[in-house]
């Protein structure tokens, strides 16, 4: 099973990044699986910690994809040395056991040193699934023909339309926006 | 914004009752409308009490659109005599402050009397919402085409495959049997 997670991390110079990522949960962890390269996989592998946050907050997932600058908070976590989301709903402090390398996605396995929630869930949301789904295309503009890329944007509407509230239609605004602009630049 | 939820009632002689309801989120509470008939308009209408219970367990869901019996296990609520999910990630208790009444969907204004967290929230997860998403085509069914169900349940099913664990897979599953017997019976 592979929960959506804000994966936060630090660099060995302590500056910390935070990425959206597929976590896939294993007996006792998670298997992390950043794509080469990015500065998910380099702190992995130099600092090996990091911090599985959840979160329903869709706002951060989009704006991590089309690299709008969302207002996030991080604090530090409880028993490593690493960022985390000051406003998740939940986290995991991970340490790393072993890597398998990869030349395209290499795999991290993780072990849970410390779990904690925060703050109570409070609902699933249509909309924010919707939003999710509108970053997952977005994040494969170059790879999906547009007319796909419609037709599925015209489907996760309906829910968005039906169920959102304020933060949802802003972050689906962004996704729309992508798309417009990914095809403007195309053209020109 | 609509918060999808397992409302929780009871009749007067106590039977517990519980329906996967949309609520709507409003300040200091919530609004309901159940569809004209049900169990849920009749309890609420006759006790004016209910628990909007929150839970990422899509068995739940999927197992009443199909009338499947799924072993959920209802407790006391903490502050009102009414059942709640004992297994609920939260719940608000929630007492009925003004209804309106409609031909087809009543509407009742509920006020949140008091709020519950009982366990962490462990992510989104993508196949969580496609189950989601399958329990509301399948309660339409009637309404949509076979072309449309057969499109969005094949957009679905990627989520389902790439994310899902065992949970998500087995209600999956159950939407898929429930489109396939609507279609031999509409055929017999």
């Amino acid at each position: 099973m592979i929960r959506e997670a804000i994966v936060t991390t630090r660099s060995l110079s302590g500056e910390p990044h935070l990425a959206p990522m597929g976590a896939t949960v294993v007996e006792g962890g998670y298997i992390l699986q950043p794509f080469r390269p990015s500065r998910t996989l380099e702190n992995l592998a130099a600092t090996r910690i990091a911090v599985i946050n959840f979160t329903d907050d869709v706002r951060i997932f989009a704006g991590c994809v089309v690299g709008k600058r969302v207002q996030v908070d991080v604090s530090k976590a409880t028993h490593i040395d690493c960022p985390r989301l000051a406003d998740a709903l939940s986290h995991d402090e991970v340490t790393v056991e072993s890597a398998e390398d990869d030349p395209r996605r290499p795999k991290f396995f993780c072990k849970t040193y410390h779990s904690e929630g925060h703050r109570r869930f409070e609902g699933m949301n249509r909309a924010k699934a919707a939003v999710l789904e509108a970053a997952v295309l977005v994040s494969r503009l170059g790879m999906l023909s547009d007319e796909k890329i419609d037709q599925e944007m015209a489907y996760l509407a309906i829910a968005v339309e039906k169920t959102a509230g304020p933060e949802e239609l802003e972050a689906w605004g962004w996704m729309v926006e992508a798309i417009a602009e990914f095809r403007q630049k195309r053209a020109s």
